[in-house]
């Protein structure tokens, strides 16, 4: 048995292709099927005979297909490969794209196309594929049709350099489209023996063609001493910690959080939300017009904040206000991640290296505690008790999960209401280590079911998603994918009939406007599981929700539970909850 | 009652912006809501109530949506506007867009955005949303968030010019992307009286900002005189009918096959195949070994080709044969529509108009019949036979749909093996207009439920989908669309679990490529049907197909015929076809 297929120049440009992520550590493959991308498909199912490592997941739709690979880079940090057919195939994952973009995920786009020849005549289901995703991806490569004219190595080695624009100097999207003249199955075209030979060679060798090492970007020691300055002479400070990549440990951010000392607040899609909690001097909210009023009174002198943007609109809304604050950001981005515009100081680096700089800067000192005048204790309390004698909303929800949930556990949150109500939650004595995944690049309602599946495949441990009925009836057919997923997909799914989100905000008076705002459908879903063969429980009230709940914990299978209340509950529970006075 | 909605600027634009659509004719708005879109959505509610004849039609996903309202410009060739808020939603039309720009159809992407000063700075939900759709679009407009530096003309005859670039010089995809600044409510923020007084003027003019005038383009009178001449001289003919838009009437092209007299293939997507039948010497297929040969021996002189590309492989592969052949082709469309490459003449002109002039020319002759040595009676017959006497399979799907189904009906026909089959049948006796619709712009799988929804949206009458299970799956949620659509949908789903259109490849003889690249998936969709609450009933033998399929005529409602049967014996019918000679 060869690793190299050799029936015909595809077959063999497919082979070193697949055999050359393989070797650059790239072992997962998203599939849709198609005649145009066969030789790839061929080419995985041989290559994956030799490495066991080797994943193909069969995909029909490609907007699925491209969220699940989201998920799996979400959760690994490693580039997953989408494989598709030529024509429209590709443009179902522009969503995914897009997300990946903003969220810096390294997605790679393996592309079937027609030859030069059949692309601009109209031939059946061809497009232009080049630069088909414009701006939203950070390397691009077309060939041509496999050719004898360009050696394996040349193939290869260039295919080396675009896995590595999809990891430095920021992860992102790229995409490798490859044109394949016919014969697309193994018709035997013999190539010139020399030819052959070097394709030979080039399998056989072990690694990749040519080894890009690891990198770290981290600030000058110039700049971390003057960095390190700054955090140890203002008088007053606050961190921010905003969205971490889930794969990353964050055993150093928590251990500079506890060195810096000072008040810090946690985005939920940090995963450090839960770590610390309300007597850990973390700030539960920038929405409160109270904590405004103060922080503007008596801005800190500085902020450093870490990792990407907030899900908090209100943080950015008090920024606006103090532009004399000195402002630093840590994230590693090209681009200006700053929705307040006051940055003053920017570290484009990698954050873990970063911190360690600057932590080492640090030896030996301890840094003073530098809390602000604010007391969250009273108001804290008072949330809760309204929460917890309150009915079923969406409060209740995030709590209840979070409450009840294990330590360690994966969690997947839901755009919209959902990703909210969970970055408003802070325990009051709890301290859990809860890995939170998001879809927060731009905060698309698509692909979340895709994405959670993803997230299993990279971890391979249970996932809760916590999901909308808007979101979950958008990415409905990705719930074929349970079919063959072994590990347990436990869906929360959080139906108000329509999007919830619209009645919190000042349009809920325009009631015309709502009616098509908020898109009302008057499903529910307990068939929709069935359909699918998913095991399906329906609550209406918090004790049914956190006795489900509980019981979800300890299934061993997919599960829906569709918890149900009305716009109206839910409203008079925020209603209330803003009551509370500091 | 105020046509104009004037609490702030964006409201004003808003309601111009839709007034002018409703001023040029275009009334159809598919609607995926969110917040940032929210001031043209009050817009859109305000107007209708003006204009009864404004359709706003509510689509939680966007890539259903952009398909549903694709369906409607096939069925109208009216321009429908697609509405979506900022982000990764406007990412979700991307394939309906390039299949829209690939079979010339006037899409209008009406996309909300945020302002410049948000979109440079990693804000929420935000990208930059200029020049998305790449080259698949023909037209694009972004003027910055709503200011009264524009003045009303200067931004609604803009566009009514854009509006314009979706119809002429062909059809297609434009883009309009609106940035809104806050407040996207109803919060009043007066505009000075004297632009407010200028956009009510506009707002109550009669007519549209500009008004362009309708466009026909067609050959000037020395190439319609050449063109008529060569007609006419040569002394072997063959005409071929492609694509023909499903909204324009047939009259005069079936008056012109009349008045050739030349032998004719039509193709399925011209909606002429019906019309016409075996005995009026049309051209079964070119798919026969023998048929191929005997063209290729003895070519036409001339082969006039009107419309678009053809579904049948086996024409081009006929055509590169024969570079000999004086090829003259006849279809609006820029690109080069010529998968041959064998075009001798190219009319790139309206067909009616240009056939009209040509028939001019021939006022008062009468063209002798020029029929090819070639005589399809005893092979038609035979596979007619073998398809009536066989298994339940794809062509018998195909022609027991055609035999039953009403003179003037709805065929909205699937991709893969469901089109090639019904561009395999020709009757032998029946003659009926069927009209045709596909989505063979670049020929995907996705988004055919929505599409046959739109199709019903333009032409309020019942709509036969044809479909198979993997296109069935990926366009799954457009089933929440029949709960509000009042003319019954048919949907008859072939399920031989996966693409069986492999299984008559020769890929078919590498099995384990096969396992993948044909997708399957195990599943049977009657729990599906009752979970949407649609009726629904599965046949397994033909003459439970033709029983029910002639009770579906009857029936008043949506309606899923599931026609089971298997990739063995689909391919067994196919093999013995195969062995028919001529």
């Amino acid at each position: 048995m060869e690793k190299l297929l050799s029936q015909n120049i595809n077959r063999i440009w497919s082979s070193l292709i697949i055999d050359e992520f393989v070797k650059n550590g790239i072992t997962q493959f998203y599939l849709s099927p198609g005649m145009r991308n066969a030789p790839l498909i061929a080419a995985m199912i041989q290559l994956q005979k030799f490495h066991k490592e080797v994943e193909i997941i069969l995909c029909i739709d490609e907007r699925g297909a491209s969220y699940r690979a989201l998920g799996y880079t979400k959760a690994t940090g490693k580039p997953a490969v989408l494989v598709c057919t030529s024509g429209t195939a590709l443009a179902n994952y522009t969503p995914a794209v897009v997300e990946a973009k903003k969220s810096n995920l390294p997605l790679i786009v393996l592309s079937a196309d027609r030859p030069a020849e059949l692309t601009f005549c109209d031939d059946n289901q061809t497009i232009d594929q080049t630069k088909f995703f414009g701006d939203y991806i950070q390397g691009e490569m077309s060939l041509g049709a496999p050719t004898v004219d360009i050696s394996p190595l040349a193939m290869t080695s260039s295919l080396s350099n675009l896995i590595h624009k999809s990891l430095y100097p920021q992860k992102g999207p790229v995409h490798f489209n490859c044109a394949f003249r016919e014969p697309l199955e193994d018709t035997s075209i013999p190539v010139p023996a020399d030819y052959l030979k070097l394709a030979q060679i080039q399998i056989e060798r072990s690694g990749p063609s040519t080894r890009y090492v690891n990198l770290e970007t981290r600030p000058d020691k110039n700049a971390i001493a003057e960095i390190a300055e700054v955090l140890k002479k203002s008088k007053t400070g606050l961190l921010v910690v905003g969205s971490l990549a889930p794969h990353e440990s964050t055993a150093l951010v928590e251990e500079f959080v506890k060195l810096l000392n000072w008040p810090t607040y946690f985005d939920v899609s940090s995963s450090l939300k839960y770590v610390f909690n309300l007597s850990d001097d973390t700030i539960p909210t920038f929405d409160h017009p109270e904590v405004q009023a103060e922080l503007i009174k008596n801005p800190p002198e500085t902020v450093f904040h870490i990792g990407g943007r907030l899900t908090s609109k209100h943080y950015y809304t008090f920024l606006k206000k103090v532009p004399q604050i000195n402002l630093i950001t840590l994230n590693l981005n090209m681009e200006k991640e700053d929705p307040s515009h006051h940055t003053k100081i920017r570290l484009n680096a990698h954050i873990n290296s970063t911190l360690e700089s600057i932590m080492g800067y640090f030896e030996g000192v301890k840094l003073p505690k530098k809390s602000l005048a604010l007391n969250f204790e009273a108001s804290s309390k008072s949330k809760i008790k309204l929460i917890d004698d309150g009915p079923l909303s969406y409060p209740s929800v995030s709590k209840i999960i979070i409450d009840n949930i294990d330590d360690y556990s994966m969690l997947y949150i839901g755009n919209s209401t959902v990703v909210r109500t969970f970055d408003a939650y802070v325990s009051y004595t709890n301290r859990k280590h809860i890995v939170v995944a998001t879809n927060r690049g731009v905060s698309g309602i698509e692909g979340f079911i895709a994405s959670s599946c993803g997230f299993i495949d990279g971890t391979k441990k249970d996932v809760y998603l916590i999901i909308g009925d808007v979101a979950f009836i958008h990415d409905l057919n990705s719930l074929y994918f349970l079919k063959d997923l072994k590990t347990p997909l436990k869906i929360v799914l959080v139906n108000n009939d329509g999007g919830g989100i619209f009645t919190l905000l000042p349009i809920n008076r325009e009631k015309t406007v709502l009616d098509y705002i908020s898109s009302p459908h008057g499903q529910t879903f307990k068939k929709t599981a069935e359909s699918f063969g998913i095991d399906y429980v329906q609550v209406t009230t918090t004790s049914s929700f956190q006795e489900e709940f509980k019981k979800m914990q300890n299934k061993n299978h997919h599960t829906i539970m569709e918890v149900m209340f009305d716009h109206d509950t839910n409203k008079s529970v925020y209603d209330q909850l803003k009551t509370i006075k500091l």
